[in-house]
């Protein structure tokens, strides 16, 4: 069975493949009257884009957003609305250079999905990995920057902590650093290092892994549908079912191993403003899969690219042992281009949840509780 | 919104409170004519079981499980088999020892759901932790004992490779050791340490936490439902949603942040058995969301439980700032008895997938493909 | 697959066999602190119970619920409460008769479910049906005495309205005469004269089929979820999928073929309450799917028990051609125990919409509108 | 919420509104490797599509539909499958008559979904229906196209078979006369009738309902999954699904309700064939919401067009009382263009249940079975 679905009651259903005419989603679930154009969509999916830096493939793609379906002009405010049916977004592929796939037709990439498809469907759009080329992530993107109005007071960041084996420094972490550098890194040193460090990396014709992390602010307390839909859980499923991930951490993440529960334990006091008060946040902001209106932290790993200039040991279709590397357009640092992403899943779990929450509770009795 | 269903096509619905009436899981979806007793779902609750060594909780649980619907006898063979009906598991609470909860009742355990509970329903069965104890984690354990006869030829099994600081040598690693000591640890060498280790957090009344890995083997290759459902990404949701756990990392998991595109390809050659042969396993199995056929790694972090003897800043559920230590009975490292649920919910994702790829793809084509 | 979980945000999933141990469900999704005890369900199971008049199965089960999770005393009113957690609801079978099976264990009664469940799994608890049995609805039964809880102002009541040829005639329709007579009949007239016309079905150890009406006032106007997920969509999927139903008719039903659009048309004019009036209900209370806030009225027509004593050709499992008919307990006309179920069924499927109503739109924008 | 997917495992996304850029769905969890056109699927949309008869509305739409992703060159056969990825049909819509909407954009049509919608989200798409058109409808011909291929042997028709008061008479049934006249028709008597009668109604500015049959011949046992996802459940729940549907029927459908136990047994021997022989088929192919590998009948009501040249009494969404007649292109009888649509979604329910029972069973044990 295919699963291209993703959500529970905001969701969106993905299709497209790389080279094929487009790709896109329908979003569905998402709420009435909320204002949404094309080009506030169009921001982020600019920030996913190919193309941009020379640290990235150099595929020219507009990633130009079209909605289809599901909004309409509101009569009171002149704005173009939500409607609360499925809203259809197109993204035609338009630089599908015809180049010549004779050579990545059979053999499979080491570390590439083609040969898992060939071995589950018995045939493959191999063109540019089809399917599960990371082109799809354009549609979530779309899809996460609709999530991010259905939440008020959300605000999703994300950044670039890792690349290679270079941390950056969190005592210099500066959220307006991001869009300044093309590594989305909040490190300005630490960007700067990764100019050159990254070049070498691209000019040696090699690939590089990264470390991710997302940063979810003004999540309301309460959401999240234990047991098996947690909200660790499923951002954990989300950001794992990225292109290339291979390890996501809620808050502390694999520290967690080496702490006492002494250490480990958020400490709480009464606020000021009458709300709880943590005074740590090992947690990443879950407790029992549920939002305890701390910033919710995640980080994921992307493993380096599978095409690389190195020919590596593979066999083709056919069952014959080769060898095969990747001429052409590739990022030498996908992960870079993963921090969007993994805003976008972030945006979209919360929204579902959400609305969930919505759904079963309504409104929560409001805390703290009443002494009788 | 609550889920309590996990999976797709194999699914299971579980109940229950820590300190309520009884816990248990309906398991939907397995097929007919599948072997099952009451003895061998019970052989997997035994090793989570707790109150077996010094080292977990010493609440006296016998965890029996009744099997209550789905299963009938062969006729042919005059074995127990399931009929493809509803599989009802039921483990009544024996020792819900009539503690006096006026302590905990009212104050949050700091990292412990109580106060998400709260904030969320506007009321918590707190009793021994309630909906959101480990307790309900036997369930899993029951419905992974049967997943696990679906999949033909399928063995999943988990080891402690961490303990607070101290890793395993992977290079003494036995899985004939694993069911030697109460640590599940395929290392004899660190499990003695481990012993001497836990017994000074245990006499301190202090806690710590751990990494599990789980390791399945004759995965079939091309299970996985992409974009959404990939069988890693499942597989991460699954390991997140056990209680405690903060990071799940499949293959190298994070460490591919810092592997170079060259070090990370899994080199192919053909086997003599004209099966592919992988020269490593960096991605764990999984590709493009789907597996390999080779064996699936996976671990995941657990943090140290909450319940400490050391007094910790807290609230109450009326808004007081307040101090909290937790007396009786608890497990000094959770991480040691959640290998037996890491397992079964492995388990239970690969039985899942492996009944949605027989539904959409049927017969996979025979793989290497015949050249025309 | 097997699907024994029902709804989408309010569901539960069923468990059982007539003649298995138990028999119940898990519900899932209930909102928090609704007052719920085992009292209050077992009034509607016992509506349902057969045994109660000579008109019904002389099975003798108490059909006595259990509540074993999800519930807990709420400390401001001393009630028990909803947690918001899944709430299992247990049914022991009592009176498993050890009853002779030799007859239908090989034979297909026509018209039964056992040939159909044999083709399917291979296997069949044929003992008093097993899982095709009516019994399995005392848990939809149980879910919908919770599921009336949810949506404040519901009143979900059936009525029997046609016993083989014979209609009830509406100028006589009275609600308190349901509970009066044996067959949930609201014309007196007609009640009288079921009596003695089921006397004779019985008697002759044959059966007869029935038409239920169900009536649900209060609903909220908005509930529905387009396109695939209609209120009336999901209605009939409900009804359809209640044993022995062949038909389901929302407002007109079949009659609409037989109108015009003018005929059909239910005009509107607004009412001294500032809500809107519809001068009739052709509709049942359902447009685009949606619910007007009309009364939601579906009929459904239910088969006669395949239980009879005039012997009819059949095979075996063996493919042997043979003869049967059905000693013992039964009901003449199962479609009299079908009242409370459909009304269980409409009642879990508006409770379900109603969280989902919540969910996706939140508080509706008051209507009418406001002109700008 | 909003639910505009259809189907468990093969499924698909509808999205679009009548007056928009485009309707069209996302076909999910279809096999791979089966061969599909774009002109295959035009057959079964040129069936429903509008403006081919003086019968139906006047509106020209080519519904030409394109596939944008999904599948690729077979290189064995050089023909187009599916790959078992998401398969993107999209139909642009041409004949977004540029009109005049003052007069419907404030005023309800009685029996029309306008309102319904208003109150649900607070704003809607009046421009011919937006997403509540009939047009809707053309994206799940698409996805029935695709149906239709996933289960060997398999044929869905469709007829009408009552028009207003006027039955055909079944003795003169002949499916290929249903292609010859302008209504579905497999009376030749009856449809000459109808062209009569409908230009009548037609003429009149009146509306009329209808009843169509639609019969699925090689349906293989054992297709459904107890007991909430029924396949006569499902397909209930799809026909009722169909805009402007009342009333559906399986088998004998309300006709069971005078019927006794004698006359309701479908009787069975066994076949010269080693199979099962039914002497009757008044289930209508399912017996426990199980395939029986008889014919699947089902019936299903069709109310009038809510759009008549009377003028009926109405409000507006503002609140005032106000009359209301529809001018402009509408069908006389939308029950007509309904029987491509009943006969889709019939296609699609069993090409689900197909694989949902390959993906739970695998391979059915072989019937009859062997004694021991």
């Amino acid at each position: 069975m295919s699963f291209n679905t993703f959500g529970h009651l905001f969701r969106f259903t993905s299709f497209g493949e790389s080279h094929g005419a487009a790709i896109g989603c329908v979003v569905d679930g998402c709420p009435p009257r909320i204002p949404v154009t094309a080009e506030e969509i169009q921001v982020f999916l600019d920030k996913r884009r190919p193309g941009q830096s020379r640290f990235t493939t150099q595929r020219q793609e507009p990633d130009a957003v079209k909605i289809l379906s599901g909004v309409f002009t509101d009569e009171a405010t002149g704005q173009q609305v939500t409607t609360g049916t499925p809203i259809m977004l197109l993204i035609e592929n338009v630089d599908q250079r015809s180049k010549d796939y004779s050579e990545i037709k059979d053999k499979y990439r080491p570390g590439h999905a083609g040969f898992a498809y060939d071995v589950k469907y018995g045939i493959n759009d191999y063109r540019g990995g089809g399917r599960s080329s990371a082109r799809e992530t354009a549609a979530r993107v779309a899809a996460g920057a609709i999530a991010r109005k259905i939440v008020p007071g959300l605000v999703v960041r994300g950044a670039l902590v890792q690349m290679g084996p270079h941390k950056i420094d969190r005592s210099r972490w500066d959220w307006a650093e991001v869009d300044k550098n093309p590594f989305f890194c909040p490190d300005p040193v630490q960007a700067k290092f990764y100019e050159e460090y990254l070049d070498g990396v691209r000019k040696s014709g090699s690939s590089i892994g990264a470390v991710i992390e997302i940063v979810a602010e003004g999540v309301p307390s309460g959401l999240g549908a234990p047991i098996y839909a947690k909200l660790d859980g499923d951002i954990a499923g989300a950001l794992m079912g990225i292109n290339a991930v291979k390890g996501v951490e809620i808050g502390d993440g694999f520290a967690v191993a080496e702490l006492s529960g002494e250490d480990n334990a958020d400490e709480m006091r009464m606020g000021n403003d009458g709300k709880p008060l943590f005074l740590s946040n090992h947690a990443g902001g879950v407790l029992g899969g549920i939002s305890t209106g701390q910033a919710i932290v995640a980080r994921f790993a992307v493993k380096p690219t599978s095409s690389i200039l190195t020919p590596r040991k593979t066999v083709d279709r056919y069952g014959t042992n080769t060898e095969l590397f990747t001429k052409g357009r590739h990022d030498p640092c996908v992960g870079i281009r993963a921090v969007p992403i993994g805003e976008a899943m972030v945006a979209c779990v919360i929204a579902d949840h959400y609305l969930m929450h919505r759904g079963q509770v309504g409104e929560s009795l409001p805390w703290p509780f009443e002494k009788r």
